[in-house]
């Protein structure tokens, strides 16, 4: 798509998903969709994903890359009491820091166990954070998300890791965020897609991205246009709708 | 986790999902899971999956690093008639050739839109290839699928991505697939940590992934072994389960 102008800097942030369970197909990842849809609210883009397996070498490889050309840097997974939950020593090495128990972790899961079988050297695994790192408050189980530097390590549990966001809702410095109108019409993309290119090239600042669908066995396509700016996104897709009315289609304000 | 010894080379695929559908939140990824569940079924493992924008250059970044490094890449997006729809020219630039029009996708979208309207400009637009590729054919909506030296490009609808891999079943050469058992205890994974690093150390070749839930007002987790041997996995999840129920927790097969 051709990026949408703005006048103020635009924030990024890569994420990074932790785990075997992904790569093999097991386990529906539900962080990237949150991840991005959080993200965008606080007005930074979401500019790359990768899913890396729980082997260390793997994971620096994608944090280094990914923390260097963004802004932010997010992981989810890994984090847990287990042998498989390598995230914290990864990011340290990656940083070159050693790894130390975190004061403020140890007392949230003595207190948190207290009631619950009591704190165990194992469960003391979840306060290793990477040599001056922050905590990141976790509502839900005790144990928290750790931030150093601009990296933002999270659960894999998506429950837990939108606690997490909540907790850092408002904290991010981020720019305008991008706003989004969608048209629906049940066209084929095929037979429009001249008109999307012409509307795009005539509206700067906006991109119109064309999303096909097969239903109840007819084709249609949602016209999502994305702009820093509403009144620009919905002159763009305005345009949509008047080309395709145009065609003899009609269109549904908000997608089909 | 220690990754399954094995007598065989382990052939290795990685995927990149292009589309800002997915990096915006706008749309939830189905096509990680199913390109990871067929892959191992053919004895490939997916060790890396990337999501990337609807920009040239980061398709071509992704597309030059995976290919290099795994037997096989997949890509899934971006294949369409419309103008965000750039990942045949970003990988065709990515191998240095040209694009043409592949003349059998020619007739093949000639035949499907005869009923439809007929065939344009715009529809043939799903006709161009990367010169020297072949195609991977799509019974569900005409515009097949592409496969260039050791790349498979793919469809973004998910159903359409289905019918490609289905075509592409028992075509590529993999090793001996993984086969995981799991086992379900209402445990915190916190309590099992340790039997899990031993039984996982003493049972060569097979790696334990634990996976925590919250459910009913309870913590259990499921623990999934993996391994490309089956008696193998079979004994080392018995292991588990003789550990847990040392312990005092009931383990159920299947998981949880």
């Amino acid at each position: 798509m051709a990026l949408p102008m703005t006048q103020s800097k635009i924030w990024t942030a890569a994420l990074v998903v932790i785990g075997d369970e992904i790569l093999s197909g097991r386990t529906q990842d539900r962080n990237i969709t949150q991840v991005a849809a959080w993200l965008n609210v606080q007005g930074i883009r979401l500019v790359e994903v990768r899913v890396v397996p729980d082997v260390e070498d793997a994971i620096i490889e994608a944090v280094d890359t990914l923390r260097a050309r963004n802004d932010y840097l997010f992981t989810t997974g890994g984090i847990g009491p287990t042998h498989d939950d390598i995230t914290v020593d990864a990011i340290a090495r990656a940083l070159g820091v050693g790894v130390v128990h975190h004061p403020d972790a140890v007392d949230i899961l003595t207190r948190y166990y207290e009631t619950r079988g009591g704190v165990t050297e194992t469960r003391l695994r979840m306060a290793r954070v990477p040599e001056g790192a922050d905590l990141i408050p976790n509502r839900m189980s005790g144990a928290p998300g750790i931030r150093i530097g601009n990296i933002f390590i999270m659960a894999g549990v998506p429950a837990i890791t939108a606690g997490m966001l909540d907790a850092l809702t408002g904290e991010l410095e981020g720019g305008d965020p991008l706003v989004s109108v969608t048209l629906g019409a049940w066209a084929a993309e095929s037979e429009v897609a001249d008109l999307l290119r012409t509307v795009e090239r005539d509206h700067p600042g906006c991109a119109i991205g064309s999303y096909p669908f097969f239903r109840e066995g007819r084709v249609g396509a949602n016209f999502v246009t994305r702009s820093t700016e509403l009144d620009r996104a919905q002159a763009c897709s305005a345009s949509i709708a008047a080309g395709l009315a145009a065609r003899g289609y009609e269109s549904v304000e908000g997608g089909i």
